[in-house]
């Protein structure tokens, strides 16, 4: 028996554990979550997500809670407001909004990874079924301006591989980092429709290790190559087909692609990296950029719930 | 002329910044800890910093910076509370308190990278002269039980090699992971005649991109070997010099080496996983031992002030 096969029935969970050791635990603590199997009834609390959305701050993750509660009309309990579900945790931030759940990553694949490991091992828990993974984020675009709406179609390294590699009792392990293409065309849709005041593009993206060298900045404590070896690299990543670079999309895709979940990355350029390193722009653009990969979630939620 | 000597006479900063195109900037915006060398005077603010403690949560380095205020009786003008430096970047938390600075970093070596090369920069704008860096973590013991304190000697990634590997301009460049020499031994020396009840070791650290799979747990998502396997992987390790494993101190020892930066790694073991994978014990026990690295530290520090 597989472990997809052990909750059987009409609420059968579609989420892959590739681990055989989780069903012997009499108790599995999501250490970083602050939850656990023992202590809390998981599939009462979490059972009915089907949205599990994400982002870099845990302030930019409260604010989707807020703004998601408000677009779905979802009213809470009088004298109740949303609170951090992981609040003891000081790690990752929380919520939970009807059928969305909104968690922080931190920056970073280990730090995205480690959030991950315990999310879905939470829906596997709570025998969810049908569960969407998004990822919210902000990226450095390559050609295109401040303010796009970048739409991941497949994740690659900083040389440009296609694959999550780990370290696994030694061994060099790669996992593809593939995303659900048509989930990718149906979010790209939903932002031509719905947003048409933004711009949606949909492309490659490089997910680095490192902020400043690693993606090519000039002002980062080290830089051992020119100004022309940065523009020639970018360019050619453009020749590629990359639009955008970020820090967690390649294992955010690995990761769900091996647990059978549909995921999609939908970051927001807040700077055209064709032209300069630094943000720049006032911190009133940045919010309102920052709102737009939220909007366009929102749309799609709603249109998949059919509230529109 | 290099980079280093730019500031010259009495206050020589000697903070290696290994990038010629910072002094042509009009303006360095240290994006992620919410400072800007042309909105704020950085001299003035932090040129008296000697130490650079850093850990993972705001939480526990709001903590620190409350307890090294206590330890060397710094008093702050009536009326005025520490207040957290970043907290507009809504990613790292920093508080200052005399000579020291106290710097949350996140979980993982990018996140981690991102504040070092902002904080390495702040030291250099600051012209900051013998600063030490300091992490304080948590880790696995390998052979040590729960609460021991381990200093690194050096720091291996999970195939065993004692440097970073950085993907740049999609080339593979390697960063020595060194840490120094006498200041690990100065730290365990300290932690042995002041704090005697504790188990005070070194040894080298092994840090991983992954916190289940790449350290071989048994209680992620994913987990594709058997008990027998991890055990024997563990126990490899241990023949190696290994003494625990954490998500950090690569980079940190590469980065700090590469500025000419004195850095030491300090941790505090959660579990001995030749024991087990999750972290069991109470709350109350948990905050203890995480204090133990503040308390080494604290000592440490007191003892270069001459407060002791």
């Amino acid at each position: 028996m597989t472990e997809k096969q052990m909750h059987s029935g009409e609420d059968e969970c579609d989420v892959i554990i590739r681990n055989p050791h989780i069903s012997s635990m009499t108790e599995d603590v999501l250490y970083h979550l602050s939850l656990s199997s023992g202590s809390h009834d998981l599939q009462e609390m979490f059972g009915d997500i089907k949205f599990v959305c994400m982002g870099g701050t845990p302030k930019r993750m409260e604010g989707f809670s807020s703004f998601i509660q408000k677009e779905l009309g979802i009213k809470l309990p009088t004298g109740t407001v949303l609170d951090d579900i992981s609040k003891r945790s000081y790690r990752y931030s929380m919520y939970k909004i009807g059928p969305v759940l909104s968690i922080s990553h931190g920056m970073g694949i280990p730090s995205l990874s480690i959030m991950l490991h315990e999310v879905i091992k939470l829906m596997y828990h709570a025998r969810c079924k049908d569960v969407i993974f998004i990822r919210l984020g902000t990226c450095g675009g390559i050609g295109y301006p401040g303010g796009t709406l970048v739409i991941t179609e497949g994740a690659v390294d900083g040389l440009l591989r296609p694959y999550l590699e780990l370290h696994v009792l030694g061994e060099v392990v790669k996992r593809p980092a593939v995303l659900d293409k048509e989930l990718a065309e149906e979010l790209k849709t939903v932002g031509e429709e719905q947003l048409p005041n933004y711009n949606v593009v949909m492309g490659k993206t490089m997910c680095t290790y490192d902020f400043y060298e690693g993606q090519g900045r000039l002002d980062g404590a080290f830089c051992e190559y020119k100004e022309e070896d940065k523009m020639k690299y970018l360019e050619f990543l453009k020749t590629q087909g990359v639009t955008n670079i970020e820090m967690e999309s390649l294992a955010f895709a690995a990761m769900c692609n091996y647990s059978g979940i549909k995921g999609a990355v939908v970051c927001v350029t807040l700077l055209n990296r064709l032209h300069g390193d630094q943000v720049t722009v006032p911190k009133s653009t940045l919010e309102e950029w920052q709102r737009r990969p939220q909007e366009l979630i929102a749309a799609f939620i709603k249109k998949r719930l059919n509230l529109v």
